[in-house]
């Protein structure tokens, strides 16, 4: 009990004994046998030396360790803990609670068993390197809270490098539920997405996995703005990743502040941190739709937003049409194991987005575009989804 | 079901479809929460926004992360898989099944959370590094099936950078056991370990390792031999880790052949592979001991050795005195993580040794130097006697 004391001492506004410390305390998960291990008959077929004839066999066929190990429905939660929700780099141990938390995610919502890795090491080569040693232990691997720009390379280079699928979830994840939320919000409102002009606060992991899955899935016109104000191909300032961004986007050829490119636009997307002024909200076009998810401070306060906005969504769970990766990312892994996937594509998110989107299509209202993380049907119509786009797409293996 | 008929068809000998494979069919293990996700205010404490304040307090403070993480009972179980069983090197994918039955045993037998990660790399360097990057994520590393010499080097380099127990079980699990049943043999023919004389057939992880754990205890002299013969200082051909040992033991100055070496033994421990003639045997001392321990052949017929021996001992289950690892790993790692140690240095792996001896001690017999891997009182004893001689030895940290 110490511990949550002498915590507590060094922390202004935590009162006695925070329950948050006492639900963590020896950590949020555990291992278990599936399997009986009950007398020396159990032993001798889980262990030696029943285990050398599968042992055998895989060594023989190596696809076969799907079939007979846990890889099957094993993911890595790998992190090098530098970009850890809104906290930052605050390293791998310190890490460690979110990526557990992420585990059970995975568990409760899609059935999938996953391991948190913290990395103690943050070069990109070295970040490949290790999980590309690790990979033989997992049917897939799922990058966290690594900070951009480096978190675009180390899942390229990854994904090119392993035949199973690698998903950083800060991007695509929360991609994935962005498009979902907005295609609701585009039909409620009788507008094709082709109709609409986006508006992107922030360009780092999320904000350019949101633009990319955007412009698959038929986006207007999208603009991006960083600190410096609207990414566009004439800056000089621009990375890589950022340059090639300006080079997909921004059609109308906009400069300027984030303000000036929120004059007219339809939809606002949020996930910069940064705060947005109401009278740059005010001046959005007719019915548009502002999705505030820095987290725990929203761009602007959302009630503020639905003076002037259609539909508003946060990061929040307690307020309306959360933006939660959890109505993601497990049914993603799930679907793309089942039929194990060499990579998640495009149009395997495009069609979780889809799936995600479906569930409440009937259930439509300016409070209601995206499903609750608790709705039951979000997992196995995103897990289908993704199995039948990875068979459509020619990456499934079974 | 196609796989495990594609399979018998590969190996001579197995029936229709072989229980071994439809046991492990999807694997031995999975994942799975410890705290309730129920709701979205169970949500809100196991994951964002709760956890925040717990990754703070760790960043604040790392020694937290054993407090609040599963770190103060997870253990990764790391292999390259190039030293399997009896398989050899047949590669990480082909290991894991052997990794997945160590995890679950870890738990079974010393409510352990373990962790299977197979390695695609097989250089020193590589090994420690990547074993090093991981360690944040754990709180003990338990070294499996990584062949001599680079075992060796691996487990010194890594104990050496990192500040928490690094356990190769192949050389300390098997030691403990084998000083623990030599104990118990010793105890019941009326002899101290300083009177006897043994042999070692094997000088590769286990068999130096016995060596050095046999030393530690007091044996009374120790040769190994090699497929070269007796390990003794004059030799030119000895890899340093064999030149050590040289130095260390043979104080008789034996030269020769095994079968040399047994004349007038009083323990021959078999961890070679290899065989031994009957002939060598009957040339031991009287009461002599003898643990064939080569799986899953013994070096010779245990019914055979029992002609010369007073007390036998082998890997197997179907014969008496099972010299089984299962024995010692599972409470070696509860007991260290229990007073968060930071290494297992050699008195504690010989306070295991005597814990594991003393639960038979009162019910010896030629057949019973040993416990049965399901005796209950096994784990608890060695538990409580590696955490007291860690704190003992100044190696605790609680």
């Amino acid at each position: 009990m110490t511990a949550e004391i002498i915590h507590t001492g060094n922390t202004a506004g935590d009162s006695a004994i925070d329950p948050a410390f006492a639900l963590h305390r020896g950590g949020k998960m555990e291992v278990r046998a599936t399997v009986p291990v009950r007398d020396a008959s159990d032993l001798s077929l889980a262990y030696t030396p029943g285990v050398a004839k599968v042992c055998t066999a895989i060594a023989e066929q190596p696809t076969l360790v799907h079939d007979y190990t846990w890889t099957s429905q094993a993911v890595a939660v790998v992190t090098d803990g530098t970009a850890v929700l809104g906290l930052g780099d605050i390293g791998p141990k310190a890490s460690l609670p979110v990526m557990e938390g992420k585990a059970i995610l995975f568990k409760q919502f899609g059935g999938v068993d996953a391991v948190p890795l913290a990395l103690d090491c943050t070069d990109v080569d070295e970040l490949v390197e290790t999980v590309a040693r690790l990979a033989p232990s997992f049917g897939g691997i799922n990058l966290e809270d690594i900070s951009a720009p480096r978190c675009f390379e180390v899942e390229r280079r990854l994904q090119e490098r392993l035949d199973i699928p690698v998903f950083h979830d800060d991007q695509h994840g929360t991609a994935i539920v962005t498009l979902a939320a907005l295609r609701n919000a585009a039909r409620l409102t009788g507008r094709p997405l082709g109709a609409l002009r986006a508006v992107i606060s922030g360009s780092g992991a999320a904000g350019v996995a949101i633009a990319k899955i955007l412009l698959g899935a038929g986006i207007g016109d999208l603009a991006l703005a960083d600190r410096k104000g609207i990414v566009h191909t004439g800056r000089q300032d621009l990375t890589a990743v950022k340059r090639e961004i300006a080079e997909m986007t921004n059609k109308a050829g906009l400069a300027g502040s984030l303000d000036d490119a929120l004059a007219g636009a339809d939809v606002f997307i949020g996930v910069s941190g940064g705060t947005v002024p109401e009278e740059a909200v005010a001046t959005m076009a007719k019915d548009a739709f502002v999705f505030a998810m820095a987290n725990p401070d929203p761009e602007i306060h959302p009630d503020v937003a639905r003076r002037y906005a259609s539909v508003v969504a946060t990061g929040r769970s307690d307020y309306p049409n959360q933006i939660n990766n959890v109505l993601a990312f497990p049914g993603v892994f799930a679907g793309a194991l089942k039929v194990r996937a060499s990579r998640i594509t495009e149009r395997m998110k495009i069609a979780a987005a889809d799936a995600l989107a479906s569930v409440v299509a009937d259930e439509l209202s300016p409070d209601r575009v995206i499903p609750s993380p608790f709705d039951e049907r979000v997992a196995p119509a995103v897990t289908s989804a993704v199995a039948e786009a990875a068979r459509a797409e020619g990456v499934a293996r079974r």
